[in-house]
């Protein structure tokens, strides 16, 4: 790999944090920070209702609970799949035309769905520091994992209970948490999705905005009946002005503050640019793919959505990290730690090697890298390879203890990992070729017609021989669920649930096709582990040690667990020194409307026009730090009622994933006021409206 | 920008030449070196036969001819647009059934194919400094242009002749070169494709290699019959063998061999991964759209396959820029350049602010390259745009003298242009569609949807909207040829050739489409030109100067000008330690081939394996200095005789771009003997075969 920068550190930096920075966890926020910055400090109350009012979506996204019905709210695009599985089950284009249930009856459910509402944290560093001491670096990974797996098969005793240790710091702390699970979710609402996703990619990642970026769930019993959620955020009547203080509860997926520069180097060469070209050749074959037809077109919408959306998400941390001043500020935060280390003898014994060390690493992950992604990573956008995989390495992994299993099968993770392989969303054989074809053709790519493997997978076939063979022929389409959406029989359900091996050999063409190269890929996998993953986990859970030592406790990196970030509303000064009013209005979505996609208003927003008060607030942003994975959170208010939906971030948010800048880094969120007209004007949604403002009026007269 | 590398330098090498270095031009051979290296000593007749001999193909490859009766020989891959072009307008798939021609009568004209030969070199660099002489820079860029078109306007006096003012050192010295201009050229033999790139993408630049990437094609008078070419290379009768002396005689395209490290930096995080992250999205474009049906894999193969090629080109050039190894030859060498230049007070004076001058211009560079990327260069791959751009520009450019003319417009350069521009080359309105959608999806995005001059292209209309209203209401596909393929009339020709403007304006839909921006283009452009292009020759000028007068005159950087290179036949240890023999045999075909694309054999090859001599050479490697331009170049042994027809480099010969290494860049060539074994056994080539033999023995009895 190449020489890093030896770029001169002009500025001297101490990696302080910064106003309104932090995607901080429930049980070490900040309030007296907040308190000093804006006069209002959050209370333990406080903080309870909006934490169990704040629920983790399971695949990848947030969102709250807004009503004591067990109404949600969350993004159209956190909802996206729900909506276009429900649009394949019931044939009708709900996000070409939106859905409404216009009663509870009409609310119907979204396959594999899963709501998590976090309920304790506990602190287990010592009991995995117990686990693991005196483990050779090589086994340190899996013996961090099945440390873990114990400690969550203790405590998720229960199917209605998610256990998670949570692995903070990047390895300077463990935490146990423990979360409500909710698999019933229906929906209940979805505008069209030309309004959700006004603008499109255009505007994705940019403001000013005007989208109607919502979705409306209903968490539902084991009754079969709406949930009772005494927990939730009051709506707020009043909307947020500029100043405001806003809090956002979410869940950041990841980020990247605490790596080291090497890392950031490997991150601009290899690791991003490396996905950025994958990415862009399947944007390119979603795009063309969608020509085949309008059904085409709509059930791969949901996948050239998420690449599209990844792919200017990681085009913007490139750039960061190729601006020089940016980089600067990284480097030197790094300079000041590094000295403050050394400056200290037992510092600098414990930790002063580590840097280099962490080189060596990056140096090896990379050279990893690009067979790790194919053989591991690179065959997840096929539904039904992810399901033979899973069905072939669980009929391995069951036959061990929790904690020596393979990550995602341990105790604690199996009954989501079920509901998500034996769901009804519908499989599309002709998408599903499509991208088995392409991630042959780039693991053939990657490792070279004359590897061994390669020439065992391939034999004298092509990638589309063997994606349609695989596909055709496979019975893991065949599943039998009850009007839930629970698997009850069919192929899928008895293979995954009896297990084949030897004495029961599967023959189903998926399940061969994944065999195949299950041993390399394992291999890869493996040594990925062992070599790279958990020595670096060691080495920064003692940078994390001597960070803490010499700065204090600050807030870990995200890590796709309960967040909370304040801030307050505010414009700013964008990169070409143009002034950036806080807010949009409805009538700015008529204004920028051209009739074509991606700036077509639907027929029932042209239809209403009239009717519309087009001065209600539309979008507006705040200085609350997010990263993806916080779509859907809730925007509250220091009365904790709702003001707002966040769904997305502006441009200057990228750099997000490593360094914090509150002069330009914004949280793109929907006025609350929005959704109102919206139900009440175009939706029918007047039950839910009357919902809402009866939740609200209910806490407001509350003792 | 970023900040550059500042490595520390470890190995100070001189730029000194290395051992079988250099692309050559023919008025500055280094016949001593070859001497003093290989005990062979080219002489002036033997230079002249195979500069005479060697042919340009004008739209970017080389070739040569090798009987009397100008039969001409060049890769496949070459000749691809002609077969795939025949193909449409003769309705019979040649890419996937071969061409041969029994007779002469049976030789189909390929559209708009012009073949050069150079015949003169005249140094004009006094005439270009004297015409450029207190110029102000931003001006310099245009004068230089002006300059030259005047000297090519008196050079090409007539339409057989092409002439072309090449600045050669990038700026350093300007020479004249004078070509004579075949444009009646016709296929005579053609392979199968599949056997002609057998391995395809993923065998692309790699060794071993069994590819017959060869075609035939002839050279016709205007008279309509085959041309006397007194100027041949005769068929060697004697296969080359290790160790052998081998001159490559071809165009290069382009090198950066003597740019300077910030312009490195910048092809590595700008220059490269822009133009990758592009090619990535077609290539998956043009993959899916390759599924649409027979007829559209056929007519978008040459385009995906050129997508493909690009993409695995720069894919390797960046590689290369990433090593850390490599980078710190090209660091070193600058540093020995510049240390040398402050050593000397007249040079440091005249020279030494010049690398502080370019980092600012390659910084300029930089910041415009996206905007004139989507402007200027961005509709490229649509032909019906392209020819509309022309048609619009050439309707101002007509009314100005020569020299003021953008370049491309020139007197001298004109009747290619018009060759390419009035062909009859098929057009498919589906492709054009599919890439002008592509084009203009990638120009909002570059420049974003807010911006004045995206809102005024697009309107309220889509990008394919667009694109569908331009391609189906054009005329410009309305041309009519004779039998020849010249144009004789229809609105394409009439529109060119009469010019539109106030008095006759054009509601043609691509026109109007290529007007609706092309004054935002042309201003990029010329901002480009004048405050980047231009700037930079002069400094490269200086640079080149003071190179010469440290180093001595060396070979210029490539300009898809003739150039000739030496080396020998010579295997190589791979990047893994791997020994590599220089030949392939073509029994080795039979055992690569699995049946499936891309290493499926054609049936002619399957139904000729009995009768073929297995052990006859395929494919050869040598150390010849090459680059992209000049596939279809002869390999010539020191008889002046041809022994192979070079079509590719191996994957470290990638880093050729910026650095030729002799220990494993490798040029790969077609063994002649694998032509002739085919040529008999399976394509009825005996005629050919003949006429080689012919030719060869001719020139061996000759005086």
């Amino acid at each position: 790999m190449r020489t890093r920068f030896l770029a001169p550190v002009l500025i001297l930096l101490a990696p302080a944090i910064t106003a309104d920075e932090g995607m901080w966890t429930y049980n070490n926020f900040p309030s007296d920070k907040v308190k000093a910055a804006y006069g209002f400090e959050p209370t333990s109350p406080w903080l309870e209702n909006v934490r169990l009012s704040s629920l983790r979506i399971a695949s990848g996204c947030s969102s709250s609970v807004v009503s004591p019905e067990g109404l949600v709210l969350t993004n159209h695009h956190c909802a996206r799949r729900c909506i276009e599985n429900l649009s394949g089950l019931l044939k009708k284009d709900f996000s070409h035309s939106g859905f409404t249930a216009k009663t509870t009856a009409q609310e119907v459910r979204c396959p594999n769905f899963e709501l998590n509402q976090l309920v304790e944290i506990t602190d287990v560093t010592s009991k995995v520091a117990a686990a693991t001491a005196g483990v050779d670096v090589a086994k340190y990974s899996a013996a961090v994992t099945k440390a873990s797996a114990a400690i969550e098969k203790e405590c998720a005793n229960d199917k209605s209970v998610r256990c998670e240790v949570v692995s903070l710091y990047r390895g300077g702390a463990y935490d146990l948490y423990k979360y409500n699970r909710f698999d019933d979710i229906r929906l209940v609402l979805a505008p069209e999705e030309s309004i959700a996703f006004f603008g499109g990619d255009p505007d994705n990642f940019t403001f000013p905005r005007w989208d109607l970026d919502f979705t409306l769930l209903r968490i539902y019993g084991p009754d079969g009946k709406p949930a009772k959620t005494p927990h939730y955020l009051p709506w707020a009547m009043k909307a947020a002005t500029p100043g405001d203080l806003t809090f956002v509860a979410g869940n950041p997926g990841s980020t990247s503050r605490g790596v080291t520069t090497a890392q950031l180097d490997d991150d601009r060469d290899g690791r991003l640019p490396d996905a950025l070209l994958r990415w862009a050749e399947l944007r390119g074959i979603l795009t063309e793919y969608q020509m085949r037809g309008a059904e085409q077109k709509r059930h791969s919408g949901d996948m050239l959505f998420g690449v599209e959306n990844s792919f200017k998400g990681y085009t913007g941390r490139r750039e960061a990290l190729l601006d020089t001043g940016f980089v600067n500020k990284l480097r030197s935060n790094e300079s000041d730690f590094r000295a403050k280390v050394k400056a200290n003898p037992e510092l600098e014994k414990a930790y002063g090697g580590v840097w280099a060390d962490v080189d060596k690493l990056v140096e090896k992950q990379a050279a990893l890298r690009s067979e790790y992604d194919a053989l591991e990573k690179g065959f997840s956008n096929s539904r039904l390879f992810t399901i033979a995989r899973h069905v072939l390495r669980w009929s391995d992994e069951r036959n061990k203890p929790t904690g020596d299993r393979l990550k995602e099968y341990s105790d604690a993770r199996l009954p989501q990992l079920k509901a998500e392989l034996l769901s009804n969303a519908p499989v599309y054989d002709e998408l599903e070729i499509t991208n088995l074809t392409f991630s042959l053709d780039k693991l053939r790519r990657a490792l070279g017609p004359d590897d061994a493997r390669v020439k065992r997978i391939f034999g004298k076939k092509s990638s589309r021989e063997i994606a349609v063979a695989a596909v055709k022929g496979t019975r893991l389409k065949d599943l039998k669920t009850d009007k839930y959406g629970n698997a009850i029989g069919g192929f899928r359900d008895e293979v995954f649930n009896s297990g084949i091996n030897a004495a029961r050999p599967s023959q189903d063409s998926m399940i061969a096709f994944a065999r195949s190269f299950d041993p390399d890929a394992r291999a890869i996998r493996e040594q990925m582990e062992k070599e790279v993953q958990g020595p670096l986990a060691k080495d920064y859970a003692k940078l994390s040690k001597a960070r803490i030592a010499l700065y204090g406790k600050s807030y870990p990196d995200a890590t796709f667990s309960p967040r909370l970030s304040y801030g307050s509303v505010k414009g700013y000064t964008d990169s070409k020194g143009k002034e950036v009013a806080p807010f949009t209005f409805i009538g700015g979505a008529f204004e920028r409307a051209t009739g074509n996609p991606p700036f077509d208003l639907p027929k029932s927003w042209i239809a209403a026009e009239t009717r519309l008060n087009k001065s209600v607030p539309f979008n507006f942003v705040t200085t609350n730090d997010i990263i993806g994975g916080n779509s859907g959170s809730p925007v509250i208010n220091k009365n904790g009622e709702l003001v707002g939906l966040v769904f997305d971030g502006n441009i200057d948010a990228f750099g997000g994933e490593y360094l914090y800048d509150g002069t330009r880094n914004r949280t793109v969120a929907v006025a609350n006021a929005a959704i109102i007209e919206s139900l009440e004007k175009i939706y029918g949604g007047q039950r839910i409206v009357n919902e809402l403002r009866a939740g609200a009026s209910a806490r407001a007269t509350a003792p």
